[in-house]
């Protein structure tokens, strides 16, 4: 008997017909022999209109309010699903975040989890029931507060549960089949991955993948459980996001995984730093200060003539006015000349453990996009990642001519459904 | 510094701008210096509509799972409602049922209170923030599972609220102006009550007025709880419940408090029933068996010649088929001729304290009723209540005439809003 955790997002569970859909695959697996804990996102867009409704009441809610609203979104889908599973003769109980022992600190909108207690979702599975426990919140212990996880936070609660209830595997329903090479709605021709390490889906999904979340695929790698993303509107085989034990994979793993695209981010350049030490730190500080998630950072080489330099940085559009507005308010302690903020970039990343060991992947990189006449403005890299900074405008372009280079282009071309979960 | 548990209906919260006046007469109560608990209901039909999704999903949804699901409503008021206080400059906390330590049985749907422990909301109050309570709903020690208490929950949690903290007064706010001499939207006349006992509050609740539950009103008279019931729409005075102590207000009350009029009920005529002992007992076995909550009872003189009597008794329509098909079973064992069915009924109740002392209040009634042409077909009577059926359509006139003839017609016509909460 396996232990599967899986987890439904919000456009799997949209409508009384989905719920009755979903239902019937948790059935299924659970009639399969196995023993089955779902997790479920809330349904549709519920969450956002709930999240409008407080906006109606007041500009600014509470934190600690905002988290107990939200939170009534997932016990409506899990409450619904629970007695959908019952109506089909299987036994079902629902379970909020802090009866299934989530429990996290007390930063309400963003709780990070500190402990996973499932003794109430075991018992439900040692008595043959299905334990569906609401996704994305959790409880902190010190204030009896109710607390949500922020973004993805619903494949994290699934992960965690996985971890904590030593699952067999960690089943993400999506709205597409899995994880492609590239992304199906810019890449006709993208294939799905059958199997990725934990490490090339943590650079997929930091490169703009928007099928998992960065968070919930570190917890994975981090406790060693295994994911498989697949469709909630087929029976297909998805991918598999397995943690190789160290030095395993080196030799049959594919030189690329995948290419991603980013189109969320600005470009911020202070133009004209005194060339001096400490004045790279002494603006990150002031970054860092306004809470901003910075990605890449480029530092040009000073002209010699007139001892300054100029210093980008990319970072989410929605960061972009607070931190010129930090960044402005320190002008004359920093120095700088003047400040450019452009929210027109793309970046493109290419991923793949296999590039480690391959000097050549940068060079056909730069060639393929050169030969598309794609300017590159600006370049980072990691162990398994390249990413570079084009025009917002020929990001697609980009993907696809990299994506062709490498060899990624599939036969049949992608299934993709609407709508995203949470 | 007093006190004060105050109840908000639905129709109170229905909208944003509703909460936003809502939360203002609540900042007004807590700056005139007085502690405030506010137990508040789902938005507007947010119940309703969780239970058409609830049988989009399955014809008969789980107990457990239902009331998981309908709980759901009031954590949305209460949160948009706190996050709507303290934008006013107060702090203010919401509480589920379980964090406000509303513990009840493990009866799914209408679960009574067996202990409240509001440690958490006494807490609250001492560090100057208002408490937001979530109504209708608590959990269950043994299970861990949260409940709902079934109709006019949210004013039981008030009232027991205002026990467990003794509260200086429980406020149940409501679309209309207090508790009225007979319902204002039949009788225009009808004028609105200053102070009545919970004895004769009582009666009217149960005769069939609708502002108050009569389990709320059990409740607070069984503790000591004052109740006012007043309009969320303007800051008339509204109806004082008191519980006077014994004999103390023999003197000023006034004969009649009220007339009430139930158009809910129908009537069952067992007909042919032998006349031997034991079969009244049988009868109302089966009736009970059926979960029936019987009204009133007559049986009729028995025919000498035939041997046998007629027993009618009222209950609720909805509660008429089932109970017709326990007795239709059971039809050999207890040797009746036949069942009649009658949901043509109203039935009209005159409540009064002080007519245990008067005699010619049932001959009052009677003539006028005569006097109008309107026939009275059961009869019943309690301490201080008198009720009788007439024909459903001839209801309004008999409310009329009655509260005409017992003096109770007002000046100033009664204000009604739309609506009804829970």
């Amino acid at each position: 008997m396996s232990l599967i955790v899986q987890k439904y997002g919000g456009s799997s569970v949209a409508d009384a017909e989905s719920i009755k859909r979903v239902a019937k695959r948790i059935v299924q697996t659970r009639k399969a022999g196995n023993e089955v804990v779902v997790v479920v996102s809330a349904m549709g867009d519920t969450t956002d209109e709930l999240m409008d409704l407080a906006h109606e009441v007041v500009p600014l809610p509470s934190g600690r309010e905002l988290d107990m609203l939200l939170t009534a979104g997932e016990r409506i889908a899990m409450a619904l699903l629970a007695m959908s599973i019952k109506s089909l003769g299987v036994d079902a109980r629902s379970y909020t975040g802090s009866q299934a022992g989530m429990i996290t600190d007390a930063q309400h909108g963003s709780a990070r989890i500190v402990d996973v207690t499932p003794g109430r979702v075991r018992e439900a599975l040692d008595e043959g029931a299905v334990a569906i426990v609401a996704g994305f919140q959790g409880f902190n212990r010190v204030t009896g507060d109710i607390t949500t996880l922020g973004r993805g936070g619903s494949d994290t609660t699934a992960v965690a549960l996985a971890a904590a209830l030593k699952a067999d595997v960690c089943e993400i329903y999506t709205d597409v089949d899995g994880i492609f090479t590239s992304d199906p709605r810019q890449v006709p021709s993208a294939r799905k991955i059958d199997r990725i390490t934990s490490e090339e889906m943590l650079e997929l999904a930091a490169a703009g993948a928007k099928v998992l979340y960065i968070r919930a695929v570190e917890y994975a790698r981090r406790h060693g459980v295994t994911l498989h993303v697949r469709s909630s509107f087929n029976n297909n085989e998805g991918t598999l996001v397995v943690n190789p034990v160290d030095g395993e994979n080196s030799v049959e793993e594919p030189l690329i995984a995948g290419v991603a695209a980013d189109l969320s981010q600005a470009k911020i350049t202070v133009a004209g730093v005194p060339d001096i030490p400490g004045k790279a730190a002494q603006i990150f500080t002031i970054v860092a200060s306004s809470n901003a998630n910075i990605d890449m950072i480029v530092q040009n080489v000073s002209a010699a003539a007139t001892g300054r330099t100029d210093i980008s940085f990319t970072l989410p559009k929605t960061e972009g006015s607070a931190t010129i507005a930090a960044l402005e308010a320190q002008r004359e302690s920093v120095g700088f000349e003047m400040l450019q903020y452009d929210d027109q970039i793309g970046k493109l990343s290419l991923v793949g453990a296999g590039m480690r060991t391959n000097a050549g992947v940068s060079a056909k990189l730069f060639t393929a996009l050169f030969e598309s006449g794609i300017n590159i403005e600006m370049i980072s890299t990691s162990e398994i990642r390249i990413s570079v900074v084009t025009r917002a405008d020929t990001i697609n372009d980009a993907v696809r001519v990299v994506h062709s280079a490498f060899d990624l282009d599939g036969d049949t071309p992608a299934v993709v459904h609407g709508g995203t979960g949470r």
